[in-house]
């Protein structure tokens, strides 16, 4: 690309994500502000046990004030591996460890204004862990759903699953697990 | 959900989204700060022509800094209908105008902070406008692509399709596409 970069501001450095404000400049002269949350990416899981149940849960989500059944993610520590945060987030929202991860892709949430990258595991092997689930502060809300992988997929058609990783991360693992089941 | 809104904080009134910080109280007397990225929401098209390629785009994506291969999609304008937003947007990207469109469903691309929800549209019955493509400032760079959509399907296994809402976009569609071509 051709802009050049004039100011940066940076107006927000944040829990979730920092808020930066770029002004730039085409060789026209014109000029442009382009507003861009720098997130930290994270790791989405698609966790399968043996009898074709997908482990999901049920959040309240406060930016759209709706309790949303989702697939388990977290967002990467600094400098943290895609896989150990998989772990980790798997292990904290479900109370499940897996001994299998595979990687099915990576993708951006919303490069139009956002940083945002997600990198999706689908976890098989599962094995319940006695602790139980790890939940932080604000996350007391979430309760672990078992959902029939093709039930899933009539909710992302019927509107009942509206979350974008989510549909993403079970379109994904659909072939491996008609495979897997 | 039982906390209760301390403060609100409006940080940025932006171009794209506006940022909102909520400072809330759990009944504990625990306090969370939470931040909104406030987004209007937008349309998302799934454009077919009748030999079964889908149109597509591609362009610089400014927060990434990576030019990506996208559906076109658009914001909503101030109490727009989001099948308006649609036709609009599918007209001014791609130069091209639809006779049918047929909602496939809408999904949040990322709840857990940013309020940001879209309308996806499967769009038939195309006719190439001789006006051709009316880009804003900033998208200029944005240009067409007519992909098969198997092949679609596949740049998505691959890893070259990288768009949360371009992957969900194509994925609800097959169904109705493999029907269609």
């Amino acid at each position: 690309m051709t802009h050049k970069l004039i100011k940066r501001e940076i107006l927000h450095k944040g829990v979730v994500f920092d808020l930066i404000v770029d002004h730039i400049e085409y060789p026209s002269g014109n000029g442009l502000v382009r507003e861009v949350a720098k997130h930290p990416g994270g790791a989405v899981i698609v966790p399968v046990l043996e009898n074709g149940e997908v482990l999901m849960i049920r959040q309240f989500r406060y930016p759209i004030q709706k309790t949303i059944c989702e697939l388990p993610a977290g967002k990467l520590n600094p400098g943290e591996d895609p896989e150990n945060c998989a772990r980790r987030e798997l292990e904290e929202e479900t109370g499940y460890k897996a001994n299998h991860f595979e990687k099915l892709t990576a993708f951006y949430t919303t490069p139009g204004f956002c940083t945002e990258q997600l990198h999706i595991y689908m976890a098989t092997d599962l094995i319940e862990l006695t602790a139980g689930q790890k939940l932080e502060e604000g996350e007391e809300s979430i309760s672990l759903q078992r959902v029939p992988f093709r039930q899933a997929m009539d909710m992302i058609r019927e509107g009942e699953i509206v979350d974008g990783k989510t549909i993403v991360g079970l379109f994904l693992a659909q072939r491996d697990i008609m495979h897997f089941t």
